[in-house]
C-alpha cells in the first residue's frame, strides 16, 4: 500500500527508495516550472524516466504527492534542526541554533521551499491539515528546548505553549514573506528575529560565537 | 457598481447601508450554520429579508460576500485598536495597548472570527491574497507605533519591518489556534504574548495601570 507512506524516510521497501525519490525530485520541478494546478501527472511521470504505474503506485493522485513533497521537506528541516542541536549545550543555546537552522534551510533550499508554501494554497483544507500538524510538531520541538532553559534555570518560568507557537507563527509569517516577495533577506531575518525571539522569553545572547 | 463596495465603512450611497449590512448579517449567520461550501445563495436571501437583487446588486457571488465579511472584520479591529490607542501616551503604551485590544477584540468576536478564519481555508488564492493585505495593514500600524517609540527612546533601534511581520505572525498563530481548539484561552495569551513582544524588543513594562 502506497497510502500511508509519504515519509521519504520510511520507504516501503530499500529497492522503491531511488523510485520514489526520483518521482519526488521530477514533482517538485514540474511544480515550479508550471505551478500545481497546471501541472499534469504525464509531465511528472516524463520527467522522472518512470513509469505513469509506478508514479501511481506510490501517489495516488497530484494532490498525495505535493503532500509528500512537504513531508519530504519538513523531515529534512527537522533532521538539519537535529543535527545542528546535537553538539551545542542544552538549554538556550539549543534554542538559539534550533531557530537558526530553521531559517538557515529555508534559505538554502528557497525554491523547494517557494514552490510547497506558496502554490500549497490552491490545496485548502488538506494543506492546511498537513501545514498545522508540521506547525505542531517544530512548536513542540521548540517547546522541549525552551522547557529545558527553564528547568536550567536560564530564563524565567514562561507559557512554553504559548511562547513555542508564538516563536512558529513568527518563523512562517517571515519565511513566507520572504519567499513570495524576497524581502526581508534571510540574513536580515536571522539578525532581527533570533535576538528578538530570545529576548522574548527574557534571555540575553551572551556571546555568538559563530554565525 | 458593486465591485469596488467591499468596505463597510464606506457604502455606496447611504440609503444601500442597511441592506448591505442586513445582508452581511445574514451571511454570517448562515455560514456560521452551514459552513462557506454548503452554504447558497438563497438561504441568505431568505435570512436577510432581502431580495436576490438585492443581494447580487451588492455581491456578484458568495465568495465577495465572504471577502467583504473579512473586510468588515478587518474594519472593526482596526476601529476598536485605533479607538483604544487614542487616549494613550505615544510609544510603547500604545504598541501594548494595540496587541491586547487586537486579542480581545478576537476574543470578543469569536463567532464571526472562526467563521472568517477556519472557513477561508476553502477559498484558496482570493483569500490568501485578502489575508496577506489586512495582515500588511496591521503590520503597518504596528511598524509606526514601534517607529515612535524608537523615536521616543523607549525601545533601541530594532528591524521595525522584520518585528512587526513577526509579532504580527505570532498574534495570528496563536488566534486561529485558539479559534479553532479553544486553547490556549484569549486571557492565557494576553497574558504569556503581550509581555513577551514587549520584551522581544528590550522593553519591560513599568507598570499594568489597567487590563
Amino acid at each position: 500500500m502506497a497510502n500511508g507512506d509519504l515519509t521519504p524516510t520510511q520507504p516501503a521497501d530499500l529497492s522503491a527508495a531511488p523510485t520514489r525519490e526520483r518521482i519526488l525530485d521530477a514533482a517538485l520541478e514540474v511544480f515550479a516550472d508550471k505551478g500545481f494546478h497546471a501541472a499534469r501527472m504525464d509531465e511528472i511521470v516524463d520527467q522522472s524516466k518512470t513509469s505513469k504505474g509506478a508514479i501511481y503506485f506510490h501517489f495516488p493522485n497530484k494532490e498525495r504527492l505535493f503532500l509528500a513533497l512537504v513531508d519530504q521537506f519538513a523531515d529534512l528541516l527537522e533532521r538539519r534542526v537535529l543535527d545542528a542541536i546535537r553538539p551545542q549545550n542544552a538549554g538556550m543555546d539549543r534554542v538559539r541554533v534550533a531557530v537558526e537552522t530553521c531559517l538557515d534551510t529555508f534559505s538554502k533550499y528557497r525554491r523547494p521551499a517557494k514552490v510547497l508554501l506558496v502554490q500549497a494554497v490552491g490545496l485548502g483544507a488538506a494543506f492546511e491539515e498537513k501545514r498545522s500538524a508540521i506547525n505542531d510538531r517544530f512548536a513542540s520541538l521548540i517547546a522541549i528546548y525552551l522547557d529545558e532553559a527553564v528547568r536550567l534555570g536560564e530564563i524565567a518560568p514562561v507559557d512554553v505553549e504559548v511562547i513555542s507557537l508564538a516563536w512558529m507563527g513568527a518563523i512562517y509569517a517571515l519565511v513566507i514573506r520572504w519567499v513570495t516577495t524576497g524581502e526581508p533577506t534571510p540574513n536580515r531575518i536571522v539578525a532581527a528575529l533570533v535576538p528578538a525571539l530570545l529576548r522574548s522569553v527574557g534571555y540575553e545572547q551572551p556571546r555568538r560565537e559563530a554565525a
